[in-house]
């Protein structure tokens, strides 16, 4: 990188807070996208660690001057290689925006710099009188700013929806330096275009997001987990709206296939509890009293029979319950050593059986299997495309291609809940039509008129 | 208009189904905004009423090649002149497209025509099994397509909150002419930049929404009216984080000061039940069972006295919560005939008693009153203007301006719900940056290149 460039980035930050030596860079290059698909990241970069929105717009307004690419970035947790440079640029990392959060239980709601993470707000939140905020992905070490960013989902959906729901008000350094106010400490806004819920999911690309103010709510301390088992996927995935519209909204309605959890467990050296069936729904129950939490689960038990349950267990001791969602938790890191990609489908929740169906018949097409599991409750399926011979098979795009266009059948998106990034932007053509596709490039235009915000992310000019 | 363009629209269309004499096109004109702020229309329009999104997208076409305004008119109900045509042009009436309903049960979700009215709705919803759509604006002829475009709010947003939150698809006309879909039966859906969220709240002016999908819930069928009277207001403020923390969620807060509800009900006959203090929080809830709603009911009356309520009224037969609501409802009836303006600003819920402080102050600088009411559950506050001796008075715009840069002290909104229109258009700069309103436009022309869509509202090119 050029020593101009450093320079004048020094001058901004101070010399402590800007880093080029490749050495001390590598942490800064990746996010946890899958192995194999993964850009290879260009190493001509500067990793800058401003301390405010103020540090943020002067380096923004240089990199206007130069058309310099920048790129925020956050925890590094994300899964679609959206931080991951793949040109020369500034990396802009909000580790040092972390210091305030400001939890106001007058309006149920905390404002927090973008760089806190999810670990931190927790923390946080257990110093109140049981204030709590519901999303919650994979990894506590997200930051609030990128969670906002990526638009996170996670397991209670169901329930509690995604952070698009909850995020009410965001400072945002625009991609032209000015440092606005989006939303506020409000419920309601209709005044003019949203701009707010055009940041939410917007990965970087529109603005820089250095506060937060995200809704917060009244925990409710009583939570049970049940495993349903059936023999069939049909009476599994009927048996999700006979829940829900009986009037119970679990946090959770996962969806497992026996083999896959089996395997999981196995990796672990635990034991899955429930033996019956082929498939169970693991439905995970959040609420206010204990016979609240005794009564749904009976009445979901009930329910479920009606649908041919073969098998249901009330996990009510909480070794049980953190025993089965440690093993579902673990679905991933058991299977990923031996996929080269975890998929992030979504389809409408009662079209789950046949898009599994179709995984089936997909996966005989190139003798492979295609294990998944699911958060059925919102239609979120992940499966995984698994290696041959412990390596990347010819067949990798064909069969990717297959597989989305299954989706696609059933009015579904290319990504659920990981968002499109570099790995999953040349699908867009699959769910969006060219006309929608120069509509976003056209909105990026407006915001970021230099193109110098995470190019290569979303869309490309 | 032309006869020429007329010719046109009649191929498209149909003879019957183009209006341009004056004496018939009279109830396109206007929506419900106040009749001092209303803009007069323009009579050199001609109404057409397509039968569906491939009608309407010739028509589009068609004005994109002339340079025609469109004006894309639903219910009508509409408090912000957004389907005023303030210029000649096309006034697209989306009444034939009301035929298709389709309740999708397994996926709790509604497929509909934008032109069905929440009323057709709510009948529809009456044949199932309990399921029900939360949103509720004050008029049930509200077309559900004008519901999206102007993000309707309502009393329930507490529980429920907004339109925004409920819509999961949509059938767009784009302004270039392009039908597409917008989301679809997806909880989860982080492809790209979130077009969908763009167009809720865009006020017909980004595309002309064709068909709606909307989640519904089960539900909750014990509902339960409390009283609780204060002799301030901001223990009444306080009363309200205090119940939400205890993980009760009401379905309405609303905010009544004593003189203003007292008049509503003198306006229809009636008497307001609660005689004590001289504000009052009526708390709606909605529960699943009849002992969840008393236990409910006696908590929010045990919080609230901790806040030195002076009177409880739990309404527990169905008559005297219809009385209770409908003397809240005819609020606005009883002082819009001698206001001329019913404001909509929204605040953080905890600043409520500080802008009606504010209001108070300013009501003494114009020797006038301001009464209002307003969901402090959500923040939303709406307060009267008065006339003087029946006319509008000289101060008009300055107390609004005045009434506008009190709420921005906290944070706040121009409109909360009903929307910037044309009527609110001109304050946008309170609230925003020039840049802000700037990228505003880029995304109108990203969506509009030749801004034939509903010129004049939101923002002008």
């Amino acid at each position: 990188m050029d020593i101009e460039i450093i320079g004048r980035l020094k001058k901004i930050c101070g010399d402590d807070f800007v880093v080029s030596d490749l050495s001390k860079i590598g942490n800064y290059l990746y996010d946890e996208t899958e192995e194999y698909l993964k850009p290879e990241a260009c190493t001509d970069v500067v990793v800058v660690k401003p301390k405010d929105a103020s540090e943020i717009s002067e380096i923004v307004k240089y990199a206007n001057e130069i058309l310099m690419p920048v790129i925020p970035r956050g925890g590094g947790t994300g899964l679609n290689g959206a931080v991951i440079p793949d040109r020369p640029g500034i990396i802009l990392s909000m580790e040092r925006l972390s210091k305030d959060i400001e939890v106001d239980g007058k309006n149920l709601m905390v404002i927090a710099d973008s760089g806190v993470t999810l670990a931190q707000l927790n923390d946080e939140l257990k110093k109140t009188k049981g204030l709590f905020f519901p999303i919650h992905p994979g990894d506590e070490g997200a930051q609030l700013g990128g969670m906002v960013a990526e638009n996170a989902g996670g397991v209670s959906a169901v329930k509690h929806g995604i952070m698009r729901n909850h995020v009410k008000g965001l400072e945002v350094v625009l991609p032209t330096g000015e440092i606005v106010t989006l939303g506020g400490k409000l419920i309601k806004n209709n005044t003019g275009y949203d701009l707010l819920h055009m940041m939410v999911g917007s990965e970087g690309t529109l603005g820089i997001i250095t506060k937060v103010i995200l809704k917060l709510y009244a925990k409710q301390n009583h939570t049970g987990t049940l495993l349903v088992s059936f023999d069939s996927r049909q009476d599994a995935s009927d048996t999700v709206p006979a829940i829900l519209q009986s009037g119970i909204t679990p946090l959770a309605i996962e969806y497992v296939e026996k083999n896959v959890i089996e395997e999981a467990a196995r990796h672990m050296g635990l034991v899955w509890p429930a033996k019956e069936g082929i498939v169970d729904l693991m439905i995970i129950l959040e609420e206010g009293t204990e016979n609240d939490l005794f009564a749904k689960s009976e009445a979901i038990v009930e329910i479920a029979e009606k649908f041919n349950a073969v098998d249901s267990i009330i996990a009510e001791t909480a070794k049980d319950q953190r025993n089965i969602l440690q093993i579902r938790s673990n679905v991933y890191t058991a299977f990923i050593e031996h996929a080269i990609d975890g998929m992030d489908i979504s389809v409408p929740p009662a079209s789950v059986p046949y898009f599994v169906r179709d995984l089936d018949e997909i996966a005989a097409k190139y003798n492979t299997t295609l294990p998944c599991v699911g958060h059925i409750g919102d239609g979120n399926i992940h499966n995984f495309v698994m290696k041959e011979n412990g390596e990347k098979p010819s067949w990798f795009e064909d069969i990717r291609l297959d597989i989305y266009k299954a989706a696609m059948k059933y009015g579904g998106a290319i990504t659920a809940e990981h968002g499109t990034g570099k790995t999953r932007k040349s699908y867009m053509p699959l769910q969006y039509t060219a006309r929608e596709i120069e509509i976003m490039k056209g909105v990026k235009r407006a915001f970021d008129p230099n193109g110098i915000l995470n190019p290569g992310t979303i869309v490309d000019l």
